[in-house]
């Protein structure tokens, strides 16, 4: 068995003790043990770096803790509107779907597109068409009601206000969940899933579906997934400049997680955070907010769950 | 007066002297040299980078000879579903649409989405909507209607064939037109527009609206434009790469477009091109196909206008 690793987020944000009850904060913690547990003996049992980031982000979305999948967030227009992608660095492949409602685990989507179509994204009605094709799992839309998402869309509609979750004083489902990880040939992936910003305009499109924004994987350099205020994350390129730090200027996954994070994106003025792995099994955890919902685990190491800052 | 410079083109592909008549040879000719004297006029003026780069794409759209605006191809579907996007290298603002229809001129809503709403990217119906409160231009059908582009539809309708055009050996409309500009002041700006391929599925995205696949611009660094077969440029994350070797590697812009068009594009298995401008005003004109409608002009230097691989 070679290093194995994975590391999942489940969005960042004003994630503060303060706001979060010990049962939330409990539920959050198992959440996100189940969806590294499942991705982890993923691993274990041989499969792909690409399997297991889609297992891990399959459980992420089907709980409503998760702003993703099920626990998509509410548009403009009261729809829901999903986005996401993955990415193989063997193979450099890619799939990505944007503006998609009604499917069930969209990140098996963007798998579909990536390993049988002759496309990277496919968007709206194009992708759903795609996804009838290829038998993908719909559900009505009373699978992605929440009572808790629609009063928190019921409190800023018909206004311009978009709700970040992640940058209001007052606990809610965080932005965009996603996963990457090592496998034991030492393959690497990216996956990142989201249901958008509570009252976004329909038709926008953030850094989750983007390949080298949202989402990247590289054999020879590391496997990033991002979450936060998605238009700084595109402006920055942000995964993609990580993969060149560490290839072109030789940087280690941590230092150029730390310096595209901590410094370059917040030049820029955004905030969020990111995942990643390298070929070495090594793990980075990076955000500029109070929290981030993660958890990670490495080959014959004890996993590791945290919310906050400091844990 | 600074140095400024811009380059423009008109798509890469399989553009080959025996397909093309001379009278059309004549017409990109003009078409190319008209778009870059706008271009290049506006930068003589003092206008921006963002300014000059956005006339010169206005007036390949309104040409029915490129592929993007008024020449744009038909979906699988019947339908046009053009894509655009813009960067101001000096504030690293973009902005981009996706899959919109009845625009007159992408490139202008992407310009309107990056300085007057807080997002990057709509698509769709969202972008449609947002183009209606900016008072932009729109047109029926039958202004995009172009009777070679619909019987070039006609022959591959119902298959899931698509024609890249600029991947079969007839001559026909390219895929992709942008430009990139120096300003007088040192502000690098980018813009990519484009009208899709033939038969494409309904919902496909390229790279043409993806910052730092198809557009990027960062004044520390250059500008680039790409075209070419999308899905590669994307999982190569080609426009940002030539920023990263040479903001990472110390590379010239020459050398970076280089090594990413020759080099790591085809080894992706990618075939297409990019011109790119940087702070001192040199220009680079990459591409690894037959041939790349282009043009480009610096200051106090003739203009070159070139279709064929030798010219």
């Amino acid at each position: 068995m070679n290093k194995i690793a994975i590391a999942i987020h489940g969005g960042a944000g004003t994630i503060l003790k303060k706001y979060i009850t010990p049962e939330q904060e409990e539920a959050y913690k198992k959440g996100l043990k189940h969806a590294l547990d499942v991705g982890y003996a993923a691993l274990e049992q041989n499969k792909t770096a690409v399997e297991s980031v889609e297992l891990s982000i399959i459980e992420m979305e089907n709980s409503p803790l998760f702003n993703a999948g099920k626990g998509s967030v509410f548009t403009n227009k009261g729809t829901h509107e999903m986005d996401a992608s993955i990415m193989d660095g063997k193979t450099l492949y890619a799939g990505a779907i944007a503006l998609v409602h009604n499917i069930k685990n969209p990140i098996s989507l963007a798998r579909q597109i990536m390993e049988k179509s002759e496309h990277v994204m496919l968007a709206g009605e194009g992708a759903i068409e795609f996804a009838e094709k290829m038998k993908c799992k719909f559900e009505q839309d009373s699978y992605f009601y929440d009572e808790f998402r629609y009063q928190q869309w019921l409190e800023v509609k018909g206004s311009d206000k978009v709700q970040l979750d992640h940058a209001v004083n007052k606990n809610k489902k965080i932005g965009t969940i996603g996963a990457v990880a090592l496998d034991a040939l030492g393959n690497l992936a990216a996956g990142t899933s989201t249901g958008g910003v509570t009252n976004k305009k329909i038709g926008r499109i953030g850094d989750s579906p983007l390949i080298g924004s949202g989402t990247y994987a590289n054999n020879s350099t590391c496997a990033i997934s991002c979450t936060g205020t998605g238009e700084f994350f595109m402006r920055g390129v942000v995964a993609y400049d990580i993969s060149c730090l560490m290839e072109y200027k030789g940087m280690s996954l941590e230092d150029a997680c730390h310096e595209v994070v901590n410094n370059k994106l917040l030049k820029l003025g955004g905030d969020g955070g990111l995942v990643g792995v390298d070929g070495n099994g090594n793990i980075a955890i990076s955000f500029n907010t109070e929290g981030m919902y993660r958890a990670y685990k490495q080959f014959k190491k004890p996993g590791v769950i945290a919310i906050y800052k400091e844990n």
